[in-house]
């Protein structure tokens, strides 16, 4: 695949963005670096005509734009998500700059991978930086680092361009990642076994998912891996039953 | 001096902005990455409601920025400038990307340097270009190349940081070149004595001066070379009213 149509792969999902003009100025930001696949999880007002007015000739991405109602919804079929962040967390991923994050996920990029986005206000909820495997941080004047939506969506789609011209794409990936989907159904299937053998109280759950999605999340897991796991779990349920 | 530092020389111009939202969204993508230098020449409308609610929490900006009546008061006591365009031009400079531009133009910034935006329709006149060392142009989507003129700001101030927080700064510039005081007095000279000694024929001047200022952008002057060719017109002008 030609490394610029691979930009077409890569999704920009906004996370409950409150001003339309952002989600237009967002729509023009990606359409000029060659990116025109937009998400928008619960937008406070979309469709919208400030949408539309600061979109300028890049409105055919808002027509194209698919709105979801959740998170889970938006990451359908990917297989790798960073989430463009500027505050530190407490269950840090790996954390890259905008520069080695852009390259990192061109690299998967002959399959569906997604740069999150999160509210003008108050930016991404730890429930939705979970779901994703890398944080990507900006480097921004630590006095004042509140890029304006758009802006950073600019930084990223233009390093996205920058790291798709270089002649030889350094390190494609070769393997088959396993998707959002196949991840999310391991979770689950874990974590109701957990629950059975009680080594999980739903009533106190503490953080025990969010560790295991860490773990995954830096291991990359490939779909052979995810099946080999919930063979491993579907197995131990069965044990189980039958020694009961 | 601190490479971080450097950033607070280097001045953003703006010129004949139409949008007062695009002036306060520029400061507000020039302090998300530390520069505080900000030229307007002949802004449409300013100050402005609209630019400083753009500008959020970047409103010191504004009340700092320069207004200036022409171009070359914006280029008072500046050592080297950047056109910023997406216009291929007929009379070309040297042509950077925004990378290779950023890290160009840090080197010099230990005396104020500038990077010149044009106006949202049209870009910048020949005439603009013509004042200009430089040209930088930002990588894009050749089908839809049209950057938001703050966005396009909010990619090089990004660059310039990136320049700059690279540890050990490459080819610092020592020498002292001259400044645009010094090289347009050369310019003035020398298109006079050209003018009495029937060179140029300034009723028909074509492009002789655009390709005398070509030829000194590439050279990059330093101060004592401007006094050194100076002194040369100085002297031909004694000696030609002295023989005639």
């Amino acid at each position: 695949m030609d490394n610029l149509q691979r930009l077409q792969q890569i999704r920009i999902i906004l996370s409950h963005t409150s001003h339309p003009g952002n989600i237009g100025a967002t729509a023009r930001a990606m359409k000029t670096m060659g990116l025109d696949c937009l998400y928008l999880i619960n937008p406070k007002s979309f469709p919208d005509a400030e949408a539309s007015a600061r979109a300028a000739s890049a409105n055919d991405l808002l027509e194209r734009a698919v709105v979801c109602q959740n998170l889970d919804d938006a990451l359908q079929h990917t297989i790798l998500t960073a989430a463009v962040t500027a505050r530190p967390r407490e269950l840090s991923l790996e954390v890259l700059d905008a520069r080695e994050g852009a390259k990192e996920l061109l690299r998967y990029a002959h399959r569906p991978v997604a740069f999150l986005f999160g509210r003008e206000s108050a930016g991404l909820t730890s429930e939705e930086v979970s779901k994703c495997q890398i944080i990507i941080h900006i480097p921004a004047n630590p006095a004042y680092p509140s890029l304006n939506l758009a802006n950073a969506v600019q930084i990223i789609t233009y390093e996205l361009r920058m790291a798709a011209r270089e002649d030889a794409m350094q390190g494609e990936v070769t393997t088959q990642p396993a998707s959002f989907n196949e991840i999310e159904s391991l979770y689950l299937h874990l974590e109701q076994l957990m629950i059975a053998s009680n080594f999980l109280d739903p009533r106190r759950p503490k953080l025990l998912m969010q560790r295991i999605r860490r773990l995954f999340a830096r291991a990359r897991l490939e779909a052979e891996e995810v099946q080999i796991l919930r063979g491993l779990l579907a197995s131990l349920e069965k044990y189980w039953k039958h020694t009961r």
